[in-house]
């Protein structure tokens, strides 16, 4: 891409009807765009973002600058298309980039949300997608991709809005989460909200618990990868042998974790990982469904999921149950299971593979 | 068992040279008996506990009290047959159950040991269980058996000790844990040492860092269950749906660490649980040999490994690697892979098979 990518914001005024049955207004809703929306306005696709991601999915925003976190996915002749197809990614609703979330300004307090701001979910993630995608004037919607976070908004995407939306790729993702992966959420949620300087949400201007976020990201850090991935990174090496017989020498491995844990809080904030990590818990295609059945029977979109064999955090398992059903219902979905030992964090890692079966599926 | 179970404790006044190059005593060590010695003295077989076990592996110590951390295994009839065997267990050196460790009063200073507590090693637990035996006049052990950290007790018997065991049943365990198993445990040292509460490790007579201590114990609820039994033991049910829209509402799954976590808070100390994680990061059977191959190699008892296909903590494969290495040095070692779904905790939790296993084993 010539020109240097660049997030813009728009803000909805109107309010947004929450699934808690709670109110949410102003919206601000910060996103990128890559590539030209044709005269037809139908070669749109809408890039969905994982937990911690932005909108900043490709390109750079100055010489030299970190690329989008999807940048190898996303351009001319990649597996998105840019010169195809006008690609769309925003940061999702509840996050803290540039998306109204806890670390927004309450208008009616004039302070940060903080706790006070309302859980929201990913069908409220995706309202807003929906509202965005107006205001860009696209009615329908050639396709929604992602990952994790990212593919659940896939499918609610697909399940809520079947007439507006004509493909759909679902990435490393389920229609609901395991208990397993409910209970390194917890680990994350006790760390954080028992860190004495989280405050019960209330450390804006004040420290932040970084200590409890870094440590609930180090949790998170282990479902990102697998055991095939944790021997070929780290294997049993020491980072600092010297003090193996006292509590100074580390491996690897925890080198790594404390690294990118602390790393990590540099970055974002407690209360917002605590809300995402929320939405993630609840999701589930079936909460206004009988079931998943139903659910997934609403689907007309044509879908790709795409898993990783070492994905322990969503096994593909549940993806077999997902394509199974809509079978059942008469849909004919793809589904391509990768081999690869890099666990949850391939979508971001393996692109080979991924581009060759998301190019032949979006034609 | 006619008799209740009771803990009884020897000091050793003579130095334990550690492997760390560090000396300590004096050693308290606190032991179980059950069956009796035969005249012979060749019916002695040790049992090693894990992690957070105690000497009280079977029996009871009053009625209607808790049983031996093993008692389904230990008894009349039972895989370790107390009418045919004498039954030791002892406290490993370093825990918080009667033996010295961390929380023990150092002669020097007169206050708990603490942080100033030498880091010990799995080798130094078998030093001081050797110390133990031939204070009960057991020359040679029958058997060794243990699961988890008491599987590597056993294997360190086998390959330090050659000629005083006859047979060993290593069961759920390793050579050394992987490097995602050190990810586990690095949690709970920083969930640990990060809470204020912790100190540097001096909360004696404080108030001790039990929000660390739970969400460290939590980070190993995980590892001792699978993907399959979290979705068996609470599925995505709710503790409380009341909350859902907001942070009260809770899984079962988060109920049962939350749970856990803290109960675990009133019966173990941080600074033994630091230890004991170190102790286990550390272990590894080549320390002192040039491989793997050279210290099974040193093996002369009769082995038996048993693994369980859902173990993700301690994966078969390690098992596979040392029974291959076993069988290169021409020794020939039995190994039973049980299939089950709960686990790393199936070694306390699947008895029949186990039982089975055993008994044969031992003849």
């Amino acid at each position: 891409m010539a020109d240097f990518a660049k997030t813009q914001q728009i803000t909805f005024k109107n309010e947004l009807y929450l699934e808690s049955g709670r109110l949410l207004s102003p919206v601000t809703v910060a996103y990128e765009t890559y590539g030209t929306l044709n005269t037809a306005k139908d070669n749109a696709i809408l890039i969905c973002h994982a937990l911690t991601g932005s909108a900043h999915a490709a390109g750079f925003h100055k010489p030299g600058g970190p690329p989008g976190w999807w940048n190898d996915m996303i351009g001319p002749g990649k597996a998105f298309d840019t010169d195809q197809y006008f690609i769309i990614c925003s940061n999702i609703l509840g996050s803290c980039y540039g998306t109204t979330g806890p670390v927004s300004i309450d208008p009616f307090t004039g302070k940060h949300y903080g706790r006070k701001f309302p859980v929201i979910t990913v069908k409220d993630m995706v309202k807003v997608q929906k509202r965005l995608i107006d205001h860009l004037g696209v009615d329908i919607l050639y396709s929604a991709a992602g990952g994790s976070l990212g593919g659940m908004q896939v499918l609610e995407w697909a399940v809520t809005y079947p007439d507006k939306i004509r493909s759909a790729v679902a990435i490393s993702t389920a229609g609901r989460i395991t208990p397993m992966a409910i209970a390194f959420n917890t680990i994350a949620r006790f760390a954080i909200t028992k860190d004495p300087n989280y405050n019960g949400g209330d450390y804006y201007g004040g420290t932040p618990p970084k200590d409890g976020l870094a440590i609930g990201r180090m949790a998170g850090h282990i479902t990102y990868l697998s055991d095939a991935a944790f021997n070929r990174k780290f294997g049993r090496r020491y980072a600092t042998f010297e003090g193996i017989y006292d509590f100074n020498g580390f491996f690897e491995v925890e080198n790594y974790l404390r690294h990118n844990g602390y790393k990590f809080t540099e970055r974002f904030d407690a209360n917002t990982y605590l809300y995402l990590l929320k939405a993630m818990d609840i999701f589930d295609l079936t909460y206004e469904y009988s079931s998943f059945e139903e659910a997934v029977a609403r689907i007309k979109a044509k879908m790709l999921f795409i898993t990783f064999s070492s994905d322990f955090l969503f096994p593909a398992y549940q993806t077999k149950e997902l394509t199974m059903l809509m079978e059942k219902a008469g849909n004919r979905p793809e589904w391509v299971q990768i081999e690869s030992d890099y666990g949850h964090d391939a979508f971001l890692l393996e692109f080979d593979e991924q581009t060759e079966a998301i190019k032949a599926f979006l034609k």
